[in-house]
């Protein structure tokens, strides 16, 4: 098979590099990273086995990392990662599900067998697939080790992207605008939730101008705004049956992966004649997203750009919410966020040129909502957008 | 919104005494599910939040569950639990991603404020999304309880399906059957593989007959089986924009999900005219599922089902693998087994009337290898097939 890498060696060279000296600076020997994304951004590997204990090892001492997984998924880690195979190391089959034995007692063995058991050694403690159980084998296999949580050090490491990245990214950004223009020609009145989410699955993967798109880190999301009742939204449901109706509000939610790198876009859409007060609110949040976005230069914090986006608001009579946008970048299921910087008050993070962002503007009020959020890379002349949707309420009749 | 509840009231009562007395019988007064498939069977809660912290709590004392979540949760929470709404708690915004404040600070609060703060308690510590800091969290503030891991608890009591639930398999499986034939429609040599894999997603969701899909556990996998070099095979690689070659081998991976319940199905495909031997390891391997399903009827264990199977290979002079099915029902990303009885050897488990697996008949042999599974229902007169679909070596010229 002729697997395509997206990236060359000396771009995993650079990112070793940094992730030594973030380690150097925090005092560890040792990094176990168990985030799918962290593991692929070290190596370049890439598989859909995140399901079952396995991790990247970076050694200050060492060249190269080391891959630990499960055997059956040692030759996907020789194909992606390009890694001398004596830096791929599997474990047994048996230990998978088992009751009192884990994979990381395999994984313990291999750090006292390489002479690091006394290590000072960084673990992701929040990690998605990090479980408590994974922890408490790793610890008692460990027990001369000084295990810390990482505090995201290569979660933190990947925030400002190379030219390369910017090109994926900028490439997810196309496909996710072709998606959600495949999704506003499929919705209408009367047409089931379901037959537009199958639409942009197909668009996703399709992707655009012969560049294929990955499966994204969430399920698309179409979410008719409750207008009944309390009235308030329910991010996060997904689709049912339900023929779109005559009139109301609805709100999707998407995104592009190329290579697994997110650009994620939320558009608003009104089906029939529009409330003015809707209208009104969605020009309120786009004047706010372009005001928040002319601001987002190097040297601006996170908590400068939500405080732009802010004042458009408050000028407009409309009460604020906390969280604003978040990094994005490379990524693997449940989630598309970096959890590091995020466009929220308190945030002081110094925006740099290459850092990446999902300006996720909802604004909920009492009885309505509406979103038209940008994922967008910050540059000398403000946030470049990645897609190029159509920065209005979008109103089908 | 009219959600549509897949389940009755009936259902999940039912499920909530088999689950507090397996928490009886194990010496638990109170139960904490953090595993989504868990959350889900206990009170119907369905979105895709399972990135952030959020569990279900069953108090032994207690008539009903306890959701606890985001804020911004707790609408999904109403709308498809149906718990009255003094059982839906939602934890503060701040929290999410706090480098030293987590949720479960306060589920710890809210477990001691209801007088279980000495209680003993079931954790899930293998849950993927239970991850080591939730744990350090939830341990730090409930000091005077007892945390044990549930040992899956919830998950065994998944295992032996209801009427209703063996429904949503048999509807899982004929969507899976008609995604696998729009796949087979479409594999053709010179398809790119991801021209395939958009199809299949298509095809997922529009669902048969009316009966529309759900995203499903683990992507579609499309896998070209490497027949150069150490001529190994490697599961779990995703696609690619290969052209499908002249002649080549092919496994095709994939799933149909009703409500979350999953059919996931192997083919192997050969494109062009295949060589004898795989023709007859297909054949092989058709006989040893064929008579494993017979075997597969209540009062007989796994390991004697795998063991049928294994009788079948060796007669043939194959060499046997370890694992050859698991227990499949409820569930949601990253993976559709339920970590509970598996088709291997050492597996004692009974089978009873009601219980599914994905026998996953995989043979790999040097050079080449071969997949027919079947995910099935055990009943009286052996294992029902959920799907349809050509059981042999399919060959598209």
């Amino acid at each position: 098979m002729n697997y395509h890498r997206p990236f060359g060696p000396d771009e995993y060279a650079r990112r070793l590099v940094e992730t030594k000296s973030r380690m150097d600076a925090a005092g560890f020997d040792l990094m176990i990273c168990q985030d799918p994304a962290n593991m692929a951004w070290l190596t370049g590997f890439d598989g859909w086995s995140f399901y079952v204990p396995q991790a990247v090892l970076v050694h200050a001492w060492e060249e190269r990392p080391i891959w630990f997984g499960r055997a059956q998924d040692a030759k996907a880690a020789l194909i992606t990662t390009g890694l001398p195979a004596s830096n791929i190391v599997g474990y047994s089959e048996p230990l998978i599900h088992h009751p009192v034995g884990h994979p990381f007692d395999e994984l313990a063995e291999l750090i006292v067998s390489r002479g690091w058991g006394a290590a000072r050694i960084a673990v992701e403690l929040d990690a998605h697939y990090y479980t408590a159980r994974c922890h408490a084998h790793l610890t008692r296999g460990l027990s001369d080790a000084k295990l810390r949580d990482s505090g995201e050090l290569v979660n933190w490491a990947r925030l400002v992207k190379s030219d390369a990245e910017l090109g994926l990214m900028r490439e997810a950004g196309r496909i996710c605008s072709a998606t959600m223009d495949r999704a506003l020609a499929k919705i209408a009145p009367g047409v089931p939730q379901y037959e537009v989410i199958a639409e942009v699955y197909h668009a996703q993967v399709m992707g655009v101008e012969g560049k294929f798109g990955d499966y994204t880190s969430l399920c698309p999301s179409l979410c008719p705004l409750i207008q009944v009742g309390e009235g308030t939204s329910t991010p996060h449901l997904t689709w049912t049956d339900e023929p779109l109706p005559d009139n109301t509000l609805i709100m999707m939610e998407i995104a592009g992966a190329r290579h697994h790198y997110h650009a994620p876009l939320t558009r608003t859409i009104h089906l029939g004649k529009p409330p003015g007060k809707i209208v009104e609110l969605t020009k309120v949040i786009v004047e706010g997203v372009d005001a928040a976005l002319e601001k987002a230069r190097p040297g601006v914090s996170c908590e400068e750009v939500e405080a732009v986006w802010q004042q458009v608001l408050n000028r407009n009579g409309i009460k604020k919410e906390s969280r604003v946008g978040y990094s994005i970048g490379l990524n693997y299921p449940p989630d598309w966020g970096e959890r590091t910087a995020s466009l929220r008050p308190g945030d002081k993070t110094e925006l740099q040129a290459g850092m990446c962002f999902h300006f996720q503007s909802g604004v909920w009020l009492e009885a309505y909502g509406a979103a038209v959020s940008e994922p967008f890379v910050v540059t000398q002349s403000g946030g470049e957008r990645l897609c190029d949707v159509r920065r209005e309420l979008i109103v089908i009749d």
